[in-house]
């Protein structure tokens, strides 16, 4: 399915259209690697929003319904998103090797009665699907957690079908 | 493993025999797609307890150990896992096709202290094993979590293997 | 990759060479099984910190940040990984058929504050690495959650690609 669209489609110049710069993946935070590929299935570990200096921004810090508002918690999942291409692209060496996005995992630090998780998401999906397009419609699991690493906003984590 | 079984196992049969209706499968309530086929294996999205009318019944709303009595969670499980089972119904367009329940993760909306979370995931679980016998005996993790989209006391996501 | 790395690598030895003994495969504390193989993938349930008695030490249960102090929660996931590992050898009958640790999933059970979830989680994780070196290095996520099976203090789950 899809194969062979890499030709006509260049992912790299579609971030270019979007004004959108990959940062350079992220050491994880702890005592693992990034990714993994296992056949044509790449693993990619749970991102957090870092930003270019590495650091999480103050505004990306803390509980959604509670010292986040909803704009900045998607704004994080976005950056999340974008450390998660960061890692597919050290992985693969060229995103138009992705054949599909198979999965993302979303995981937000909230208030215990904080509902609108799936909108908060979205800031991550709709940035894939902005870049893959039909290749980048995924399946998505999203959930309120207790907290995060580094008491961040969001954490996103990818499953990917890579062409090898 | 288990190949050629579809010969003789009818999981639709099955259904009916339980009594059992397969909702339409639902929208997803955000942007992504309700499940990704990679090369055999059907990720399905995580799925809520959308009742036939495509709302959460009031009764399968809010916390585990709070609002909710375990009944009712155990009940919103059950509903998860056919709204799963309807996904995997559009993707294979025969559920004979499953050639195994690889994994089910359920996220249960609890307080804090609400440790009987295996027990409520038990609704999805006994109904998959009920209706796919061995070949629905799967892997499993099961969390309490913080919140879950518009408060749902339970959330189901699946992983299975196709016969393709 | 690492193919035919088992001739030279005996991780049953390196287990001795630890001065560690994996226990006996837990039973599930629910309706599921404790793994699935699907293809060369390795799919392992959410294993909690049961001791060789099959039960959760006290020192084991409650959340970090509350109860369980972090050195409690590293050798809880430690437990955890064991428990992880003696899946895996009961699935595949020797740990040298492990080509890769693809992915570790960390649940920790902790109070809304505690944002160290990482560092406990590496009590899992390093020793992975400890027991496989190089093809022991994993994915991962790790979140904070409400609360876990029986109270356990951490569940770990995992992936792994089997030499079949």
């Amino acid at each position: 399915m899809l194969m062979g669209s890499h030709a006509t489609n260049n992912v790299e110049r579609r971030l270019k259209e979007l004004g959108l710069t990959l940062p350079g993946p992220a050491a994880p935070v702890a005592a693992y690697v990034p990714y993994v590929m296992t056949g044509d299935l790449l693993v990619v570990s749970g991102q957090l929003p870092l930003g270019p200096d590495g650091k999480i921004d103050a505004a990306h810090r803390g509980k959604l319904g509670g010292a986040i508002f909803n704009e900045a918690g998607q704004a994080a999942a976005r950056v999340c998103a974008l450390n998660v291409l960061a890692q597919v692209k050290a992985a693969t060496g060229n995103l138009d090797r992705v054949r599909r996005v198979v999965r993302l995992g979303g995981f937000i630090n909230c208030v215990p009665d904080f509902s609108a998780v799936p909108a908060i998401m979205n800031g991550a999906s709709d940035l894939i699907i902005k870049i893959f397009g039909e290749r980048g419609r995924h399946a998505r699991s999203t959930i309120g957690v207790a907290q995060l690493p580094l008491d961040a906003a969001v954490e996103v984590e990818g499953m990917f079908e890579i062409e090898v």
